[in-house]
């Protein structure tokens, strides 16, 4: 799959303590982008944040809390993200679904063949 | 508030250590977007970076130091983060802001008739 | 230096296990960020992901892997964001580097009186 080029990133914003199905939904949405062969997809933990809910959610050090934000970040061609969000639709019950215009510069999965770019 | 399309997104660079009126600064800025009616607001912590004061900082697990990276992320219609931006001006003494542009797909406050989107 | 107008922003997905000449690539990139006089650098760790090496990676609280994903987010001028990218080139062995376009609003260094903008 190449797909350098022109594409498209999506930031997913929910809460930790979000379920699917009885699993994190974060999870849950790492594992359908890869099932529908996105390129790639980040889960980063916020420690503080407010949002669709409209709540400040805090954490400190050792102390954590369940319903902290997390940011899901997937990125692939316009095409791909443009048939990927409606799937999200029934899953995000609260939160926020953003994209945007990116530019791939290097995609490359560790064979040494592919650094022609 | 329905925000779905056009938005901004805005990203500040601070210091961990940085305060504002006695509080850690990145709080300050979440309640200020909280008060000032944003779509949401989400801090996350950096492990290492440098940046307006070209300093690099770094991290170990269970080593924390006072003024690692953290960034907030704020998000809204492009005239109400306009309207936001000038209100940082003073807050940020070191730092970084920016902004780009995004599209909001999906905006969900809990309610499930909201899905018509 | 001054840096505020229309920008680009880098963001570079690699592994966590990722090195570099012995070093960790996440700290040989903001090194060479730094070197080479850019804006700004901040890693960020996610907890789970994955991308262009194709596995799903994920960590619980006190459990560590050494392959989560990290990001490292770097911005400055458009014209030496093209000039930085193609030093990335080498270093990237597996794993993706996206750009796209931002404003930076504010980018200050502490002196009072950088404040005309």
């Amino acid at each position: 799959m190449k797909i350098e080029g022109p594409a498209k990133a999506i930031a997913i914003y929910i809460g930790d303590s979000d379920h699917w199905h009885g699993k994190p939904l974060a999870a849950a949405l790492v594992e359908l982008a890869k099932k529908e062969g996105m390129a790639g997809a980040t889960v980063t933990h916020g420690v503080m944040g407010f949002g669709a809910r409209s709540r400040i959610h805090t954490t400190h050090i050792l102390r954590l809390s369940e319903d902290l934000p997390v940011t899901i970040t997937i990125v692939d061609k316009p095409e791909r993200v443009e048939s990927f969000l409606p799937k999200l639709d029934e899953m995000i019950q609260e939160g926020m679904v953003m994209t945007w215009d990116v530019q791939v510069e290097i995609y490359r999965t560790g064979k040494p063949t592919d650094s022609s770019a």
